[in-house]
């Protein structure tokens, strides 16, 4: 088969479609023939060579695809060949096969075509686990969402809305933010020019927000704990503003908050498979109902994935970049 | 009544036992005759200014006593005038007479002293709402407790062995560790010799401690994430080495780890109701059945709390300070 590699870590140029050796799905995995992987952000860290996969794991980028089974491996029931299913992947999906674990697969959700479901796996596994599973966003509460016109962005801003939840987000533009208000966002921000503290306790009658979505890490931590309400959740999944950061643990007592970090990749098996089923039994009715959506950027050909990587660098997208097969 | 009252904040020679007018229970409250309080570190804040009791709650210190309810309020069921009680207080503990919310109240346990019982709702309700309804150490797992031989300490240690956790304890001297291990702990660490955060991992096999009740703040915070395991709970419930700290939100993020930050004090009569009401579901039958038992440091005069304050600021105490009345 052929595969995104990357003989050298570095810019979108390190990025090589070759051939490779075909995958072998393993005890408890099935073999995806590919049709559309999507990009992540934490694509681009491992393309530089700072978020190496796990041992054992596809050494090809990719942690999302759709696409239809084409083998079984031993131990695996309640899937056959030919079904058409995305999937949540550790790694491996910028190629024309990939191996994935029965239990991080998702059926096609009815309405959504087989090339446009590559945008769920991540988007909605990420969501549920953090804003649902981890900090229990309850109807009528606030979730404030950074990053709001981003693949997870769009996600959260359906999921919270489907639950009752208010929801406000960040963004850098009016058209980004003319996005987040037509997927139903509450409050739009806009973080070149408004102090988003201000924003929300404005927006909350001086409360703050229940629960925040962050992506930006150690330079947003302190105006996220003082954007949190009494009782309110950070739940921290990615660090583009800097790793390290001081924390005021007064603050944090004062609203009895609680801080969370987690990525999706390093879990092991069992608890990724404990997610998808809570997405496909909470969130796919929600998409198959059409009351939540993928919202798709744009669809580029798998081999020019050097292109889909610039996308993202330059943060002009909305929602998801898919990378498709003929 | 008398009460002990902080004309002006200062050392333990501010708190002054006078004569003060009798509390008046409110809607849902009643009076209880108070038989004993306790010292909390909190109180020495107060003391010195640093923690002002809410608006519209008793001035004086004291956030638990043990006593007789003396007569009930409008709208209060389930309670006698006589019964022996003692209570999460918001404040009042150091006085004769304190009115409380019914809520707040919990029966002397079987086989504990009413006066003993004072020593009890501080702990039980911190390290219960903390170490399991927050962090949710399950059987099997590792608690590291910083200061093993406070009151919140020997408290924590008892009920996690209860549950068949694992229990590492940090403290001072060999004294306070002996009785840390005489009342279950398993690991002893001497933080003035020893790297807490080398002996947990030593102890673990390298996996860290899955929940931490911490009391030190900014100092440990960077060394209290290294310590944690992989989906660890950092559960923060004192400052004693400061406020603010640089957190590493890669290692949080690595290990999916998460930290809270609380206190009893502040929360609304109905959070507070909740824990004392699983407070008396599941650890009362551990008192009662006495696998569980107060340890109290020694018994000092209510009127004597400045001597007692300062047992507290020299550290050498194990267990609980009591304040009698006669």
């Amino acid at each position: 088969m052929r595969a995104i590699t990357i003989p050298e870590p570095g810019g979108p140029e390190a990025l090589v479609w070759d051939a490779v050796p075909d995958p072998v799905p393993g005890e408890g995995e099935v073999l995806v023939e590919v049709v559309a992987g999507a990009v992540n952000r934490a694509d681009l860290l491992q393309r530089q060579g700072f978020y190496d996969p796990p041992p054992g794991t596809s050494p090809y980028p990719g942690l999302e695809c759709s696409g239809r089974i084409a083998a079984l491996g031993p131990g695996v029931s309640g899937w056959a060949v030919g079904d058409e299913v995305c999937a949540l992947l550790v790694g491996g999906g910028y190629a024309e096969k990939v191996a994935v674990p029965a239990g991080q697969l998702l059926p096609v959700p009815e309405g959504i075509g087989l090339q446009q479901a590559a945008a769920l796996p991540e988007v909605t596994c990420t969501v549920w686990s953090n804003v649902f599973m981890i900090s229990h966003l309850r109807p009528g509460e606030t979730l404030l969402v950074h990053g709001g016109a981003s693949g997870i962005g769009t996600m959260a801003i359906q999921l919270a809305k489907a639950v009752g939840a208010k929801v406000a987000v960040t963004a850098g533009s009016k058209e980004k933010l003319d996005h987040c208000a037509d997927l139903g966002a509450d409050v739009l921000i806009n973080y070149r020019e408004q102090d988003f503290v201000k924003e929300i306790r404005t927006a909350t009658d001086g409360a703050g927000a229940d629960v925040i979505l962050d992506i930006m890490g150690a330079k947003y931590l302190d105006r996220n704990v003082k954007a949190l309400a009494t009782n309110g959740r950070l739940a921290i999944i990615g660090l583009q503003g800097g790793v390290k950061g001081e924390l005021n643990l007064a603050a944090l007592l004062g609203k009895r908050a609680a801080i969370t970090a987690t990525s999706l990749r390093g879990r092991p098996v069992a608890e990724k498979a404990a997610i998808v089923a809570a997405v496909r039994e909470h969130v796919w009715p929600l998409i198959s109902g059409g009351h939540v959506r993928p919202v798709v950027d744009r669809e580029l050909p798998m081999s020019e994935a050097a292109a889909a990587h610039r996308v993202l660098e330059e943060s002009g997208h909305i929602g998801k970049v898919l990378l498709t097969l003929p």
